[in-house]
């Protein structure tokens, strides 16, 4: 197994003059898929703000005016009440949830305080974050929380077992939360991204097709270095997005009227949900991706070169609107 | 908020002559909706062993015969350990995985530490047995695994944020198993109930009604205790199923010879579903339920009064046959 924290920049002019009354919009981390700017006031956080050097060059002229820098740690209930009230007043209209780290391998390989770690990120880190913000939204009956969740909190991938367990409980909370909210006027938007190219992503990929998994049985080991890994670089490529294609979903949906609460960024995902919800068994997704890896992998290798070749030419229209 | 430890007995009869050189069926806790019986070697597991008197008793016959009992703790890696070692070759030809916890009430009202307890049971304990179980079960090319979900392992319901986002949790990690076990042979099915009569579940629906949530505001109280809880016990009423119900569908899941993945055990469950399927942005899932909810109410306790009484008579027959 491999854990991924991703980190990318890319920036993007917002605009939420639609909000009444807008006064801070609350992102953590800047880095990764999202990073939208900066023409009113954002407040970006990081873990460590040794490492602010790369945001600080890309925000540019923004950095210090609009957009203001706070320490965060998602992981620490401490860390996240203090950040709250360093805002003026606690008053945040957005938060985006956008902190993630992968975790890719044999389930056997992982031990249950690895997977606890991923947890601690994935699905209490933005409870945490929600847990501290909602409140204050609710009393002002205005507020939009966004989510970056995955398509895998939609589908489940074989070997992200952890992973997706982790997008699916925030998927799950937020459908249970969502309703309540409406009731103060308070929005709830998951943003749902297939792969994305960057290059911590590619540098996971790498590090694990060169791991042993010591206690792993050989045939498990095979299927997932020989199998998986090449199909999986073949999704990648052929599917994935840019980090700008998801900045570009999320700013459609903060500056939406009304936002959608689902928003699959990736159209060429579409259909592996549309099989999930043919059919309630399951049996059509589980039989469809057994086939898909184990019988039918150079038959899919073939059709995911040509839609690299398409995808990189005449189809480069992936990222779909949320509206 | 409440939390839940359900308990209750019900003992069917099965026939699993089906299984080739079938040995062990491994359940924990055997109390809750499900106990299978015991013709053939069932391992019961329990936290206290101190409390089976009434196991014992409801074993009859069976008890130190074909049923055994082994004290498990799934939230101690130690003891699951320790549990699955105390097996004969380690051998468990079925793992049917019981055990869970409830919470409810406004998230406000639940520290993170609450949370991670009912995440430590109904998620990571069941991984805990699975990984302990499923290398062995690889290995010989056969067994079954039977993970006791629910319907909110598929749609998220209002005030049960939590629970909810657990059950999410373990069907994403199923759904990601299950392709990689197909190519071991080894089968994996959830079961997916909704509202349960037990004394339990009702109990926890009156402490809840009667608690204060100092920190959660007016309005998400009063919404919770005057709303949500009366048209809770509505449903629970109108829809519930028996312990026995779940236990017929657990029967038929392991007895038959190609298992759905998916079983809902309760039909009246399957619109709800289909609601989230029928559209991928989720807005429709989350209107009907905010609708029922907060604008349809009365409307919804008289259709509610009038299912209960055709369930309670001419139209009893809710237990769906996962075939």
């Amino acid at each position: 197994m491999s854990t991924l924290n991703c980190t990318h920049s890319c920036f993007l002019e917002t605009n939420w003059n639609h909000l009444e009354d807008f006064r801070c919009l609350l992102i953590y981390p800047p880095c990764s898929c999202t990073r939208l700017c900066l023409s009113q006031s954002v407040i970006a956080t990081m873990r460590d703000l040794k490492k602010k050097d790369k945001l600080e060059e890309a925000a540019g002229d923004a950095y210090g005016k609009t957009m203001t820098l706070l320490p965060l740690d998602v992981c620490s209930d401490e860390s996240v009440k203090q950040c709250i009230n360093s805002i003026k007043d606690r008053h945040v209209d957005i938060l985006i949830n956008n902190a993630g780290v992968g975790l890719l391998g044999p389930v056997e390989s992982i031990s249950i305080e690895e997977m606890k770690r991923v947890f601690d990120t994935n699905f209490f880190g933005v409870v945490r974050m929600i847990k501290e913000v909602m409140p204050d939204m609710k009393k002002r009956r205005s507020g939009h929380i966004v989510v970056m969740s995955s398509v895998m909190g939609l589908q489940g991938v074989v070997f992200n077992d952890v992973y997706t367990a982790s997008k699916f409980a925030m998927e799950g909370f937020c459908e249970s939360m969502a309703v309540q909210l409406m009731k103060f006027n308070v929005r709830l938007s998951m943003i749902e991204p297939g792969p994305v190219h960057t290059e911590f992503e590619m540098k996971m990929m790498e590090d694990v097709s060169k791991m042993d998994f010591p206690g792993v049985d050989a045939d498990t080991v095979r299927y997932f270095k020989d199998v998986y890994l090449p199909s999986s670089t073949d999704i990648f490529e052929a599917m994935g997005q840019t980090p700008e294609d998801i900045a570009k979903c999320t700013k459609m949906v903060i500056e939406s009227d009304s936002p959608r609460f689902r928003n699959l960024t990736n159209s060429l995902y579409t259909p592996i949900v549309a099989l999930k919800y043919a059919d309630e068994t399951g049996g059509l997704s589980v039989n469809t991706f057994y086939n898909l890896l184990f019988n039918f992998g150079p038959l899919m290798h073939i059709t995911m070169s040509i839609l690299k070749c398409l995808t990189c030419s005449c189809l480069r229209r992936r990222t779909i609107s949320p509206n």
